[in-house]
C-alpha cells in the first residue's frame, strides 16, 4: 500500500482524538444556547467561559481579553477593520497571511495610507524601516506584523516591534496563528494590542478562533446582533468548537516543550537527510523558525510539479500557503525576501506535526530524494537550468 | 428524579446522533484544508462541495447560490451590510431577529434611511404599509422581512412580499433561520434575493450557517483573505460543521412531513391541555405558525418568574428569543404586535422539537399548570392583577 505522510500541518492539522471526544460530548450533552437563562443555557455558558479561561491561560492573559470568532481570518479582519479609517497609517508587510494582506491592499485601493515594510533576506521585517516609518508618521499608526510566517516558519522580532509601537503609541496587531502552540506567547511579557490565534493549527477543529485584545475598548464590532462576546462579536456561540479549541490549547500547553522538541528533531532530521543527498538544496529563511516548518529551495526543479508528484506517492506538502493556493503566482512571501521568481517556484514548504513519526520523516525524505532525482534527469533532458 | 423537558428549540436544538457521528468521522478522517491541492485537500474540498449541493437541494437552489458562514447572524450581517449605503432605503420591521434589527438601528443612527413596517396584531407585517413605502421610495429599496418569527412562530406573507419587491425592483432579504426545515422553502417558487439559513435550529451544529443568493454579484464580501467561498467569505472552511449541517438538512428534508406533523400535534396538545385548565390563556400570534412554536400569554402572571420556576422543575422554555435575553425589556416582538408591556411580560414561548415526546408535552403542561396555580395564589395574595 502507498504511504500517507501528511507534511502540510501549516495548512491545517488533524484533530487530536481527545479533542474529537470532547466535541462529541459537548454536541450531545451541552447543546444549550449560552444566552438561554435556563439549566441547559447555563451549562453551555459555563462551558464557554471555562474554555475562554483555559485558552487565555495558555497565553497568560485575562479571560476578559479574549473573544471568540470563526477563525484566524475573521480575527484579523475584525481587529484591523475596526482600526483602519481615513486618519490611519497602516504599517504592515507583504509576507502577512492573505487575511491581513488582502485587507491592506483593499484599504490602500480605497485611499487608505499603507506602508509595506521591507523584508530582509532572512525573512524578518526590517526594523530600521519600521522605526523610521513610525518616527515620521503624523497619523495614528497601526502596525500589523505576524508572529511567525506560515510559509518559511520564520519568527518575527515581535518584542522589538512591540517596543517600537509602544514608544510611538502605535497599535500593534499580531497574527499569531502559526506561532500559537509553537512559540511561547506571554501577553504579560510582550505588550501587543491585539493577537489572532486559531484552533485548527494545533489539532483543534476548524471554524473557531479567537482575538486577544489588551483593551477591549479599541474594538468596533463587525458582526452585530444578540450582543454575544460582550457585544463585540454577535452570533450564537460555536460551543462544541470552543470546547474543542480549549482541549487542543490545554493539550499543547501541558506538553509544550516535549512536543516542540519532537517537531524540531523531525524538521532537522528531514533537512539533514535531504541535504546529504541533494547538497544544492537551500533552506529559505534564517534559523530562528517555528519548530515544525522548513521551506526548501531545490534549484532547477519545478516546485509545482514536485508537489503533484509527491502527492501521487502519498507525501503531502505545499508550495505556498493554502490560503494563496488559488492564486497561481510565485510566493509573495519568498519574493519579498528577495528570491527570484524561479527560486520561489522551486521552493516547497514541509510542515510536520506531533503526529509525524521519525519513520515517516525518513520515508518522506526518501520519497522526496527519489523524485528529485527523476526530475533532475527530466530537467537535464529538456536542457533546463 | 426531576424531569428534564427541553421546550426551547427556537433558541437551539440538540444535534441528531447521525449529525454528531458524521462530524466525528469528518474531524478524524477528512481533516484536510479544502484549499490544499493534495489528496487530503481534495477530499475535504469534495466534502464541502457535496454538502453545499445537498443543502442547496433542500431549498431547490443551485449549489453555486449558497455560501457558508459562521451562522445566521453573520449571514444576515453579510447580506445587509453589502446592500446598505447612503442611497439606500431599508424597509424592515421591529419583529426581526436582533442581527437584522440592531443592524437596522445602527444604519439609522449613522444617518441611513430606515422605514419600520407596521405589524398587525396577528403578528404579520402590514403589506399595505410595505406597498405604500415601496411606491413612494425614490431610492434603491432593500426589504428585510423574516420568513417566520422566532418568538411567536408566525409565518410572514413572504410570497406577497416577494411579489411587491419584484414589482418595485427592491432587493428582498429574508431571514429564514426559524423557517428552514419547518416550512417548505423553494427558491424556484418564490423570488427572494437573499435568504439566511442555519444548522443549529434543525439539530445541526452551532457555528455554521449559509446565505443563499439569487445572484452572487450583489454581494460585497465582509471577511476577506484567502478567497474561500468564491471570494465572498474568506477563512478556512469549517468542514466538520458543514458536513454536520448537510446531514441535518438531509435528515429533515427526507422526513419533512412526518416531523412537522409530529411537531404540530405536540404544540396543539400542549395548548389544548393548558387552555382546558387555564381558560384565560391567550395564544399570541395568528394560526399560521411554524409547527413547533407556541407563544402563550398568562394574564396576571409574571412571565420572567414563571420561566425561572419552570426551569427549577426541569421545564425549559423562554420569555423571548435567546438573542434578546441580555436585554431585560419586554419583548419588542410582542410590543410591536400591540401587546401592552404587562401582556408582553406575562407571555412565554414554548418551542418543541422532533425529540419531544407526547409524554413530555403532557408532563410539561402539568408542570406549567401546577406552577400557574401557585403563582395565581401568590399574585392574589399580593393583590396584583
Amino acid at each position: 500500500t502507498m504511504a500517507e505522510i501528511y507534511l502540510d500541518n501549516n495548512a491545517t492539522t488533524k484533530p487530536l482524538e481527545t479533542v474529537v471526544e470532547r466535541m462529541t460530548e459537548v454536541l450531545l450533552q451541552h447543546y444549550g444556547n449560552p444566552s438561554s437563562i435556563h439549566f441547559r443555557g447555563h451549562l453551555a455558558s459555563s462551558l464557554v467561559e471555562d474554555s475562554r479561561e483555559q485558552i487565555a491561560n495558555t497565553i497568560n492573559a485575562d479571560s476578559s481579553c479574549l473573544i471568540f470568532t470563526s477563525g484566524g481570518t475573521e480575527s484579523n479582519n475584525l481587529a484591523l477593520k475596526s482600526l483602519l479609517n481615513a486618519g490611519t497609517l497602516l504599517i504592515t508587510s507583504r509576507i502577512e497571511h492573505s487575511s491581513v494582506y488582502q485587507l491592506s491592499k483593499q484599504f490602500h485601493e480605497d485611499g487608505g495610507r499603507v506602508h509595506f515594510l521591507d523584508v530582509l533576506p532572512s525573512g524578518i521585517v526590517d526594523l530600521a524601516d519600521l522605526e523610521q516609518t513610525l518616527s515620521h508618521s503624523n497619523a495614528k499608526s497601526v502596525v500589523a506584523v505576524q508572529w511567525a510566517n506560515s510559509e518559511t516558519g520564520v519568527i518575527q522580532p515581535v518584542s522589538a516591534i512591540s517596543e517600537l509601537c509602544q514608544k510611538h503609541e502605535a497599535h500593534y496587531h499580531c497574527d499569531a496563528v502559526q506561532a500559537f502552540g509553537r512559540v511561547p506567547i506571554d501577553t504579560n511579557q510582550i505588550a501587543i494590542d491585539s493577537i489572532t490565534i486559531t484552533a485548527h493549527k494545533i489539532h483543534g477543529p476548524k471554524g473557531i478562533g479567537a482575538l486577544y485584545l489588551r483593551t477591549v475598548e479599541t474594538l468596533d464590532p463587525q458582526i452585530i446582533g444578540g450582543d454575544q462576546e460582550s457585544g463585540l462579536r454577535s452570533g450564537t456561540e460555536n460551543v462544541a468548537g470552543i470546547a474543542g479549541f480549549a482541549e487542543a490549547a490545554i493539550a499543547r500547553h501541558s506538553r509544550f516543550e516535549k512536543v516542540n522538541q519532537h517537531l524540531k528533531t523531525l524538521t532537522r532530521t528531514f533537512a539533514e537527510r535531504v541535504q546529504a543527498k541533494f547538497p544544492s538544496v537551500i533552506i529559505n529563511g534564517l534559523e530562528d523558525r517555528i519548530s515544525n516548518t522548513i521551506n526548501l529551495q531545490f534549484p532547477g526543479i519545478d516546485g509545482q510539479a514536485l508537489v503533484v508528484l509527491l502527492d501521487q506517492q502519498g507525501l503531502m506538502c505545499s508550495q505556498s500557503s493554502a490560503c494563496t493556493n488559488k492564486r497561481p503566482e510565485p510566493s509573495r512571501v519568498l519574493r519579498s525576501m528577495g528570491l527570484s521568481e524561479e527560486e520561489a517556484y522551486s521552493s516547497i514548504r514541509f510542515s510536520v506535526s506531533e503526529f509525524t513519526t521519525d519513520a515517516e520523516i525518513c520515508e518522506a525524505a526518501d520519497i522526496l530524494l527519489g523524485t528529485l532525482k527523476t526530475q533532475q534527469k527530466f530537467m537535464d533532458m529538456k536542457g533546463v537550468a
